[in-house]
């Protein structure tokens, strides 16, 4: 089954980790000093015999134990095996920690995101204009918002930033306002771009979230949120997973060059103080480049696209995702499942049989036959085995199916929001298509059909820029989880047998 | 989990093996000349290069090629480790062939015997004369049936014929009588003894059972037959599992010293045509030294032993027989359960992931985008890792779990007889101690009141004997079994790594 190298060398440059234990250079040793709690980056994983190099926040490079090190994004292990257009780095982070459901141990938790598929949360300002809104409109905006596309390998990509973004969401901490009445978690948000933290409630992230809906939603599928639930959440369990949801949501916003580089996002990520924050706040939320206006800020392409090849795009991208939602609900059913009988009655049948062994063992002892002991031991040994292979059953699907779950959990999250995405494009087309009516009605102008033409071929070029991301995301995201997947099952068995 | 070490050299001598094609010997190479379908015995199997020493049935001795061989009775690779009384030839035979259940597939086939615990089929004759008739008896059976019992090192021991006895049940063939009306399956059984084939039927074994239990049930547990079926019994999966339970049943009664040396079992075994078969029949079925009365052919022991030291051996016994009946029945409970799941939902939730994994992989193909083929490639592999697993796991239980199960089957039969022992030696030693008052009421002698104590002694030399070869048989079945499952869970799970 090895499908995939393991090659531990391939943790990429550039990649944040965090500093476990202090550690004091030794002068002339080309060491950095880095303390406990320390955030910094990767420059070489593999210098070897236990040391990598790393980079602290005023640049100084040095060696630093590897063993002193937490690198937050396991996932990095593994290198993508996938052929990337060179500029995107799409990456997906694991949570390390593995998850216990609460409520019902032998469900895998998400479960408890049923209710949260993002057409459950409609936006009354993200679907108030239709297409013409922005294939009529007179002036696009001039906001200094340029999105760029540029011609890639794979067609049209996003202009990737030259610096990868990411950021750490660590150290909930339970925060009261009104004299105590009214308690929340806190959580630390920190850039590699600023290696500052900055706080923000979950209400927060809330806010943002709907903010990008508002802003990109018609032309980037903005995953929801984890689930936002209000009993119980201030048990540890459940704080625990909602940081490690969060991180994975908000690594895939870091990711992504069009909402990474937003004014929105970056002032979620490194406001200074609450004035700049609410004036911030204000600022987006009178907005109103959102919509399918977002459209008028990318730079159209070079040469036309007519409208059935704009048409036809839609089409196989809509044919595309929805085949995909069903293969991904597909296999979070059959995993639910898997899920529920590795952690419930299967090692529960182990421990059975385990304790039938052990009851037959303490049988034969009473025997009083000589040369006993030889059975006896082994029973006994025997039983105590099918115990542990019980345990090992009962605590695997944390260990690899879990992040299987939770990758297809995103990706159900994601493909969730195309149907509105592709909503948008066809009805653009469609309004597009009645152009010549509209003329010939004395409508529009001949000028106007000819704009909305064109700017139908923007939506395209930027739905491909979009796709091509997508993609190459997807890609990567489902090589390292079946990678991890398929590692930690060998890894199984190995301790099993 | 090596609780046992793997000693392929430790393939008992005197173990029967079978001819699998014609091998002819080169002159003075020391080899030995054999047909297919002969039956020899082996002398040394590890001579070593492949080779090993046999003898055929006219005693010739010689070399004969190992892949030549089939030793049917897989188990002997595995020596006991247990010690035995040296004179012991306790041995259980595994069917080598894995069998699987016609009617429901998830069902490990012990279900069927259900309705087949002895206690459901008693015998008029078995139980007709209370114990006084063998303890009063003034004169004891002078028939030349002997049984020995010596001191041996575990305290009373049978007496074990020289050269150990087995059979080969094979070559299930149709018959039928009555110009066709009557259709019935007639078994070819081959002792090494003889090296000469008899035929039976199945109510011929019936035959042999009722009458074994009849003579010899108050002091020697005998199991019942396997299940008697009467709908598909023609059915070739029902023809083979019956066959092996019918040879598992004879090994279990060719290694019993006083079974198998019995004027009863040796004319099933050896009856030379029709007219002898009938005439021993007529003669077994006029028996008289049946029931109690067999204890009158037991040599009494050398001292004395008191009413109350038998009642609490038998005390004892009733004990361990009890709470290893209950530990057996667990054994049974769990693994029947574990089959149903490991042949039915699990391979099954296996085979649904691997589809998952493949429609998945079917999906991505269509994206249109470069550089899929590594990632569609590797989620293929392992949807088919995964429907190969699927299949691992549902071959499985009958590799490993049914021998197991089979094993503890049979003990289930024949803890099964001991409630009717116990009882026979604890409604005579409550006889006996009404010895006192018999004697005031002049109902007895003081001299028969002293032979009936005498007589409880050798009741109570007989059982101890039993015990001791149930013991060591006990041992030895339950450490070949557990070691024949361990080496094949091993292996099972290198394979699915």
């Amino acid at each position: 089954m090895a499908l995939f190298e393991k090659r531990t060398e391939f943790i990429s440059p550039g990649v944040l980790a965090k500093v476990l234990y202090d550690f004091t250079a030794e002068p002339g040793n080309n060491e950095l000093t880095v303390k406990e709690g320390e955030l910094i980056t990767i420059v070489n994983w593999a210098v070897g015999e236990g040391w990598c190099e790393a980079a602290n926040g005023q640049g100084t490079t040095g060696l630093v134990p590897t063993d002193y090190v937490e690198v937050r994004i396991s996932y990095h292990r593994y290198r993508c095996l996938a052929s990337f257009p060179t500029a995107c780095p799409a990456r997906t982070t694991l949570p390390i920690r593995a998850l216990a459901c609460r409520d019902n141990r032998t469900q895998h938790p998400i479960q408890h995101c049923e209710g949260l598929s993002p057409d459950t949360k409609k936006f009354p300002t993200f679907s108030k204009h239709g297409p013409e809104v922005y294939l009529l409109s007179k002036l696009l905006p001039k906001t200094g918002e340029q999105l760029t596309i540029y011609k890639g390998q794979v067609g049209a990509v996003w202009n990737y930033p030259n610096s990868s973004l990411s950021c750490v969401v660590a150290d909930p901490k339970k925060g009261s306002k009104l004299y105590g009445l009214k308690s929340y978690i806190e959580y630390q948000v920190t850039p590699n771009s600023t290696n500052r933290s900055v706080n923000h409630r979950y209400k927060h992230f809330d806010w943002l979230y709907e903010r990008l809906l508002v802003k990109f939603g018609s032309a980037i599928p903005i995953p929801s949120l984890p689930d936002k639930q209000v009993t119980g959440r201030f048990e540890e369990e459940f704080i625990k997973m909602r940081m490690e949801r969060l991180q994975g949501w908000m690594n895939r916003m870091c990711h992504h060059p069009v909402v990474s580089t937003s004014d929105l996002f970056q002032l979620f990520l490194t406001y200074r103080d609450e004035k700049e924050w609410k004036l911030g706040k204000r600022k987006a939320e009178k907005d109103d480049v959102v919509g399918v206006m977002i459209f008028g800020t990318v730079e159209p392409p070079a040469e036309d696209i007519d409208l059935l090849e704009a048409e036809q795009k839609v089409e196989s991208i809509s044919k595309f995702t929805k085949s995909m939602d069903d293969g991904v609900k597909e296999l979070l059913n059959v995993g639910q499942e898997h899920w529920k009988r590795c952690t419930g009655a299967l090692p529960k049948e182990y421990q059975k049989i385990g304790k039938a062994l052990q009851n037959l063992s303490q049988v034969f002892t009473t025997s009083g036959y000589e040369g006993e002991a030889i059975l006896t031991d082994a029973l006994t040994e025997a039983g105590k085995t099918y115990e542990e292979i019980a345990n090992l059953f009962e605590e695997q699907p944390k260990k690899d199916l879990h992040y299987l779950m939770e990758t297809n959990q995103e990706y159900k999250g994601l493909l969730g929001c195309f149907p509105d995405i592709i909503g948008v494009h066809k009805s653009a087309i469609e309004k597009a298509k009645e152009g010549d009516k509209l003329v010939a009605l004395n409508k529009i102008t001949t000028q106007e059909k000819s704009t909305m033409v064109n700017r139908i071929g923007t939506m395209s070029y930027a739905f491909q820029a979009e796709m091509n991301h997508f993609h190459s995301n997807r890609i990567y995201d489902f090589n390292t989880v079946m990678h991890y997947y398929l590692q930690q099952q060998v890894e199984f068995y190995d301790t099993v047998r």
